[in-house]
């Protein structure tokens, strides 16, 4: 599969390359960016995939994430997708809606026209994009971890639900825990998958966990002072969900902190560094 | 003087915030960033001046140059300031000129019209601007001290020379040195102060130096991948001015690095240590 590179950037030892392929999955280009710290040529690297939330690009993270220190200390691959796909013939019209459509591919395969054609994320995020990856950087695919912000905690979630031996680690911020519950989340399952709300269920963390599935651990961290908390994110759900099932989640209130990458900056190097030591990295 | 709150948001403990003010300086609105870290109710802080480059705002550095991390284990207040003045009435057309008028304010008191109306960014950041952010915020203006990248470098080793009692440290990220000898600095000050040389010599680092000014050491980092290093930045006319004045400079070239925040990203940490322990925080 053929890449073409948009960036190079030289940053803590390491480069941050950003990256352009035409999608099978979205029938669409594809932007994404990958950062890889120095190495010894010919060694594999442990890799996290990062899952942005509504409205961003790969941009967002890569800019203003600070994750490149935390990477180049614990030798990781941080790749980060596009959160939905994008342009002229993509249905969706973020001018009007910034929760639904494009920049809000929320982490599916949509089943509903006339999203079902483009808004192919869950296979792109799952399938393409780590094939593609591993093909053109040094991954040691048997050492991947996930996390995510906001709807791409949600993603980070429910995909390593579904993959348990995939993924040694799982971490998000501020997730979207309960989508089949919440406005962000059935305004864009309901517009992907319909209306039938057993469809649903594949794509909702607490759900998932109700169902039987499991995950070895999880750490989330969200803000008090974030203003979807209450309405959209619903930590205290997971939370009960995790308990009832016996799953060990580390749930860290902090204070003051809010929706935004001041918070995510702030605790990223500390999720870095217990992704690492999950990953053996 | 009256400071409107624009955005407060916590992070790394302390709080980012960008505030708006009318300034009688530029006769414009102004907008500046200033980070606070954490710290005992009563004390006051070390502050470093961070002057951005060509193109940017405040928002630049604010978001991109990871510099919280460092502030909030030192203690050091940052504060960025925008690069020039803003709004309708402004005469300079950045989409025909990014680097003369609007975002390209160059640190001068412009003496030429249309521009000596509202292009006082010396006066600004020197003396408006430090007099509003004493009144506002937890500053020990005993301790002091200045930094910047491109012409926003330039900015501060002439701010630095042109004050040494005031600021305890100045450093640098590619910083423009000598804008008499450089296409840049000579559109900008040509444009700004008129054809008259000699009144350049005040806003030129490498002159001011020539000229007998002092400043007790520099700390100046480039990238030897900078597409701007052998036209417009041109370091090695800053150590041959510096060695013949006897000003001590650590000038250190950054293998494989641009002229990006992913370059300065990297060192900013290693640049505000050098700033903490000369400031004694």
């Amino acid at each position: 599969m053929a890449l073409q590179t948009i960036s190079l950037n030289k940053a803590y030892g390491g480069i941050e390359g950003v990256y352009k392929h035409a999608s099978e999955q979205t029938q669409t280009d594809m932007n994404f960016s990958v950062y890889v710290p120095a190495h010894r040529e010919g060694t594999k690297l442990a890799v996290v995939w990062y899952l942005s939330g509504l409205t961003c690009t790969h941009a967002n993270v890569t800019e203003k994430g600070e994750f490149r220190n935390a990477c180049a200390e614990h030798g990781l691959i941080f790749v980060a997708p596009d959160t939905s796909p994008r342009g002229q013939s993509v249905p969706g019209d973020p001018a009007n809606s910034y929760d639904f459509g494009l920049g809000a591919g929320f982490y599916v395969d949509a089943t509903e026209a006339p999203f079902s054609r483009n808004y192919r994320m869950w296979s792109y995020v799952t399938e393409e994009l780590p094939k593609l990856v591993a093909e053109h950087f040094p991954v040691d695919s048997g050492r991947q971890s996930i996390m995510g912000h906001s709807m791409g905690g949600h993603g980070a979630l429910t995909i390593a639900l579904r993959h348990p031996g995939r993924y040694r680690a799982a971490s998000a911020f501020a997730p979207i825990v309960a989508p089949s519950h919440v406005p962000w989340g059935i305004k864009a399952l309901g517009g992907y998958l319909g209306d039938d709300k057993s469809k649903w269920r594949k794509h909702d963390a607490v759900a998932l966990i109700e169902d039987g599935a499991k995950f070895r651990e999880f750490l989330v961290d969200y803000g008090d002072a974030d203003q979807f908390l209450t309405e959209q994110l619903r930590p205290d759900l997971l939370q009960a969900a995790c308990e009832k099932a016996g799953i060990p989640l580390t749930l860290r209130r902090q204070s003051g902190y809010d929706h935004s990458y001041y918070f995510i900056s702030t605790f990223m190097a500390d999720h870095l560094r217990w992704h690492a030591q999950r990953l053996g990295a």
